[in-house]
């Protein structure tokens, strides 16, 4: 690898997955970063961000570029939104990239590359560089389509049984998309950074390409923005869902308590143990007692009905 | 076309409606657009941009301009709002529009064009391009109208019988508000780019006609502001109607409950079995308790009237 | 009129109210205006703007401003908040104003220009410009006023009487202000042109009166966006209202139901047909039973009146 | 003064409260200032603001400014936030301030001018214009105590007994931060501009004093966001405290309906009329049936409480 | 401490622990600092800031800083956030720190430096205020992890227990995280001052290690900010649970009500004293009507079963 980097012709990819500590140690003695550059590449759970170093001592190299990217996850996605980290230096000349777990993108590209390493030399380090943020960016489709099938599902059920659980759910969704949020608005703006050509080595055709990975994330951010008012309309729902059941059983309850009430009226009346309380004795005042009750609870019956209370 | 493209007076009109990729292949072979460009004005769902593109290996082009804009749907709008996309390729000298929907606006120019192909040759690429986007931008005047009648609706119902399908009507208005401000906030900032002058070929006076194209986007910015805020009172109004409808069931119950105590309590009272009960054998007894049941209720129902529960 | 735009040394100014078809053509044949700022002249409904032309073919006339403003309606405010557009056009020499309806502002400069035409001279057309502007935004602290006393009202009725009728005014209220905010808005970004300069023939001085009237559009901004504050308030307070009286209905209800329950449980014990409850013979025995009845209702009044429930 | 004025070595205080209409027409007659700002010193309720003027006719005077500051009412803050204006004009020679109430501030510092004018002399200008700022700034400290304790009071009442005067003070307390705000917010800005050396007269030494000034706007502005969001907190509790409270009232009616439910089933079941209800004439059944009834009361106790109704 | 300001070559370091005030007139007496900067230093409860001063009459310096920062209390941050203010004034050749309480941070690196003080000379003032400042913003890591311990809590308890207190938790817990905001906030802007390379005696070496600080701080502020949208949905949490819990109490009294009622109705039936009502007499009409009430009531149970009520 030093050879490499001593050709002034030579381009170099390095990706290291899981890097050991001696791994990590090339970066240093290798390479020549910048103490708190790997330090950051071995701590986790970085925000995105894009920063410039100067080569210490070694005047024809022209400086280098920390960056952290941060993609979904790759593998189940239906678990829930995870983002997973990759670090990247950068200089015209060679291209290291650092993450934890096994990347599809990464993969593809190595056997492209090991299949025809002229491809990679030819197109440049920009464009290896683009083709890896383009594969990383995305990733992130199936997660929209993933966050806008749950929160259509919450939506329902907040309609249909507003349970604890649905709230829960929600709660956890909005959780999520707090996090995305987090990680894809600086991501945006470090993409940003590479099209507006501050960094020198990437050449004006691949700012091009850049911008549509660009695009690509503003359309995220538009997107998470956008989930985070139907999440909250979703709260709404079951809110109301929540008002809205507790008037059903307050109206079966009132309903209920008053169609009973001309019954309870007339009988307690005649329980009473007065002698002279008038047609005890008649069969025939028995009977129009039982038919007043009866009519009464229909008219009862009647005006709720008409009231639309079922 | 390739002629017309090589003549330095000619000037060319290109509208394709749901091109197949025969069609497509125009772009690339023709023109040599930009790979990126072309997929692009392939994939659809595209947010409103401008990119500009230089052609390359050819001098005496001087470079072309990609954009992205929508149109709200020209056919049955009073099913919810709907946008639909169109691409142009524009240069100085030809415009390429492409678009999947039968667009009226494109029909009557391209028949006034065919009718009289001086008409287009003399007001200029800049002005066809004008009256696209005025004729496109003219079509949201109904949906805002529609927008405004259907909320009024909702607020309506939301006072007079707040079900839960009022709520499920408001949470789809609000989602296709959303979706409106997303198309819209952009494309307010395509054409501020073409009349603040950053695309050279469009001339000084017809800045002056996009100016309008963009007042009228920035009213519709406006109105979709306006309408969010009404359609989150038109919830208020309806979570509030929720409230009030319970109010009203519980005062029915506690009124019933209440007016029917006196009884209770006296009914029961002269249903116990104790022999000296004092009147129950004589019938002034029995009839001076139902006189004091009377007037007890009537003094309930006074008292809650006068409460105004009633 | 054609000779006073010939002569150099005339100052014009020209009112326009509900011009006829005839009188709008003056504008395109004396004056020569764009047809674009003719016709948004024609259609009301606009947005506060302001716009520079260019006079075509005419070099001794140096560009005109085409404004629209927007005045409260000064007939009668107390049936709620309407505003009125008024279209300007302006150049060094003259000063055409539009309007629909009747303004007390322009009939009264009107009348003191006819009165001393010198005046108007002397002090330009600038000036002139203020004069209007100033009266116009004059108008809008009564309406301010009447918002204060109507959110008041709003308010405290929502603490009296919380009946529907009140949130739907508070929904009206909310739907005004968010119109005058969508007027004042931008009408404050017009003045702010003018006051900083981008309008050539506006003298420093003038500047210096027109920031006056920026001030007071700088203050309706301020108070919209305080009542804005105090109509979500007076919802807050008709939402708790409602809350309070759903409170107070239930206590009412509890109250009286763990009243009469002594009494319930004790006359129905002693309703029981059982022969062998003890005391049924005695009348010692019944007196006791009613007196700890009463006992048994104090106790529970004297709790709940301990509890703060009435 | 007209001889101050003309010395070139002089420099002029004036303080004027509750001016006549003879002593306002001095600062017509004697300074010259502008009619507008003379006006804007007439009337009250002015925004905080800061504008510069030009001397007209007389060149040895460099313009001067016109300032409108607020300071805290510093008598009776106990009833309410109030602030107070007052009105400045100063240019590098004088500086003449215009106030309705007393104020300690200019008391003291007129006592400390008389005693020793030579202080003020040297000091200049612009430190006593910072010693004004400073000190009237000063009296917002006791304000901010006030609102912070009322604040806290306001929310301790909201969880302890939720009454709409406690809602009604919310509203009160949010009304006042508004107006606050709508007063700090400006007249930072105007400081800020004294700051940022937009005056010319004022030295880079006192700008060092006028950046305290700002830091202690700057933390009214910060305290009031705070308190809004604590107020708005303070109203959370309160809605809170009415639904937990609706919450116990129905536990209470429940509680107790249930509770009393056997005894009601079991005394109305041996209250029917039937002669063959087994047990009626035996004297153990009728015991067994109480020891029924007290243990089914037990057990629904023992219930709820398991369910920590009470 | 004269001598050692007076040598060139030499650096000075002076931290002062709760300084007495013989000790502060040390920053008047030896250092010459500005009155308002040591005023500042006095008094506590400052905001973050930093400020440039000119050293007045000594040529040969070259003008110093005052900084406000905070940092987490270091001692027992479980009880509750806290933040420690510390004061520094530096320049090319020293550093003050002033702070009130015993700080870990502090005593390491003065060990260290008084271990070996060539260390400290070596790597320069501006390394040994990011030594500070890295180690002090280091603590606000376990303040999140604790914040984030116990809003999750809160989540918890508002979902299972939704008491008073939760609410009360949750209000203590806003009001720290916007106390905290506070004081993040400009600490960031602080420390993005010396990174932009404003204070001119930071090496561009150090501001690389600075702008490590700074990224630290923005995470601490995305968390603050995250924290507070997680903390909203405590409180949402919360109120419907209070919601759940009342709707769960209805349902359990409208279910024992309406349980009871065919009971209650048909008891009462046969309560009355008719002498007519038939199979009074019969046991076999008794036992008929037990069996109904029974089935009537076994109905009504699975009607509320099949409503999902329980």
């Amino acid at each position: 690898m030093r050879r490499a980097l001593r050709d002034p012709q030579a381009v170099l990819w390095l990706d290291m997955q899981q890097p050991t500590e001696m791994e990590y140690s090339l970066l240093d003695d290798v390479f020549g970063f910048h103490p708190l550059a790997i330090e950051d590449s071995i701590k986790y759970s970085q925000r995105p961000k894009i920063e410039s170093y100067d080569h210490v001592g070694d005047i024809n190299r022209q400086g280098y570029f920390y960056m952290v990217v941060h993609g979904p996850d790759q593998k189940g996605h239906r678990q829930g939104v995870q983002t997973m980290e990759m670090d990247l230096f950068m200089s015209q000349r060679y291209l290291v990239t650092i993450h934890d777990d096994e990347l599809k993108t990464i993969d593809e590209l190595a056997q492209r590359a090991s299949a025809d390493a002229r491809m990679v030399l030819e197109t440049g380090i920009d464009m290896l560089l683009y083709n890896i943020l383009d594969h990383l960016v995305d990733y992130y489709e199936p997660i929209l389509e993933y966050l806008q099938e749950s929160i259509d599902d919450l939506e329902e059920r907040a309609m249909a049984s507003p349970t604890p659980q649905v709230l829960h759910g929600i709660s956890i969704k909005k959780r999520e998309l707090l996090n995305l949020r987090r990680i894809v608005g600086p991501q945006r703006e470090v993409i940003a950074q590479l099209t507006r050509g501050e960094v020198p080595f990437i050449r004006e055709s691949t700012r091009t390409y850049l911008r549509d990975v660009q695009d690509h994330l503003i359309r995220v951010v538009e997107m998470v923005e956008l989930y985070r008012d139907l999440i909250m309309g979703a709260r709404d729902i079951y809110l109301s869902s929540i008002s809205n059941n507790l008037n059903q059983i307050m109206k079966t309850l009132t309903i209920i308590s008053v169609v009973a009430l001309p019954f309870t009226v007339v009988t307690s009346f005649f329980g009473m143990n007065f002698e002279s309380i008038p047609g005890l004795h008649s069969p025939l005042a028995f009977w129009a007692v039982v038919v007043v009750m009866i009519i009464a609870m229909t008219i009862m019956l009647y005006l709720f009905h008409k009231k639309r209370w079922f």
